[in-house]
């Protein structure tokens, strides 16, 4: 995971991080007996849009605003598979956010031992029902700062 | 497989097949080692879509024009599993069609040895770009019925 | 959906359905802007495993013990579309129990109003590790219709 | 793409490069209109599966021996969004191999107009049935070094 702002915002995002939990679906196993590797990239979009519930900025009222945050990037680093049978954790941070690009940090871990799964990253640009790069409207930007903060402090900050 | 219509219509529906045939992804199968069996559906309408094209009247220019041919019932029966390694062939026919319902029937063999794997059938309604039930556009309608009956008189109706 | 016993059983299976919860994906959207109907097959299998593990005979423990239910049919009735944004809840049936097959009847509903958006049944037959057809283990039975017992009594029966 | 080793090993794998092309299929796209990201991961496999065949080692032939290549990192950078009614190809490159290791690099274009729509990498290790690490069999090595000169070769080294 990179964080990239120094100083108190770093240590704002680290903060606010958001966790989904849910089952691994039988029909995202292969042939290894493992989860297939591209359900990571699937786990990792359900953990932002639950970030983003967690910061009281759902994704759908942003689409529904005519925005979507395009991914122009993602990584994954897969270290233990996940299996049929267990649960995992996906933890969602923001490590970028600036007026047309945002960024995030996933670590996926299994539920009840914690075990470290996985970990990755998203980036994003904000784009208009055409496609075309826009700037994050101001509400959503004001909106996903100030819930950034408030779940910092909700998490001890 | 079930076309509907008895006599000369049956009869050309039946010889107006169209085939596609595509390797099984690796991200396709399961943890008991076989495709898992959600990826038919998905293979059915690759197979339609491939079955619009053959008698010209591609789906994207459908799509293009306003109307989607919404899915209203699927059904599948498995018989022999897909595995890694092969490539299927899917056998597309038109099983129905009406002012506004389409239906097709499907047969999923394994390329190579022509086994039998599976069968099926899709049933549509056409809507417009709100979801609303819509009569098929009449240009569409001409379009499916006159390469239907090129398509059957191809392979020697 | 059907269930197939009369009398007593058909009473005590249709009060012992389990559901689960969870949230549309957004990979699980189509072009259409709403789920693609693919998924529901995973869902309906989301359903039966969170349906067995109600019962106390996880999926998981019937595949370490050397068995798989099979998916020999498969068939779905979409009537409203589910949407990105929205939560859908599956509720799951046995309705068929004999010595090598076992089959389910689904619903799916939208959380929150409960609309119905569709339903669905699964037919299985019990395999060994090599595929081939098997009776369904008598401790595995005996826990199904212990477990099918206990969770009607739970729902009032 | 980055191919590692300098000089006459970096040509030789530059220019051992293989194509496969297949339709976008509608199960691929999301509600933004666009084919979801994930799905290049999947057609990343699908490119290296091809590349394998293309240089006489099919992967189906490895897996049989029992050893997988696990994936331990993917990276993806999207520039122009696949659309449905489009065709893709993938073109599959070797940028690493070692006693335990490979990496493959990735372009993704429009069949067509060629127009470049995205790039990646993938990185694996060698595996045996138990998933621990392994070296590459002597054999598959052999394979993959004289099938990658063989396709150099080909392409006019």
């Amino acid at each position: 995971m990179a964080i990239e702002r120094g100083g108190a915002t770093a240590a704002l995002w680290e903060k606010a991080g958001a966790s989904i939990e849910m089952p691994v679906r039988f029909a995202e196993t292969d042939a290894m007996g493992i989860v297939h590797h591209s359900n990571y990239v699937v786990w990792f979009e359900a953990g932002r849009i639950g970030w983003m519930a967690a910061v009281g900025m759902p994704y759908s009222e942003i689409a529904a605003g005519g925005h979507h945050f395009a991914v122009t990037g993602i990584g994954v680093e897969y270290r233990t598979p996940a299996r049929f049978g267990e649960s995992v954790r996906v933890v969602t941070r923001l490590c970028r956010l600036r007026s047309r690009e945002v960024a995030f940090a996933y670590e996926v871990r299994r539920a009840g031992d914690d075990a470290f799964l996985a970990s990755g990253r998203s980036e994003h640009i904000c784009v208009d029902l055409e496609g075309r790069t826009a700037k994050i409207p101001g509400e959503v930007m004001g909106r996903l700062q100030q819930g950034v903060a408030v779940l910092a402090e909700q998490a001890g900050a």
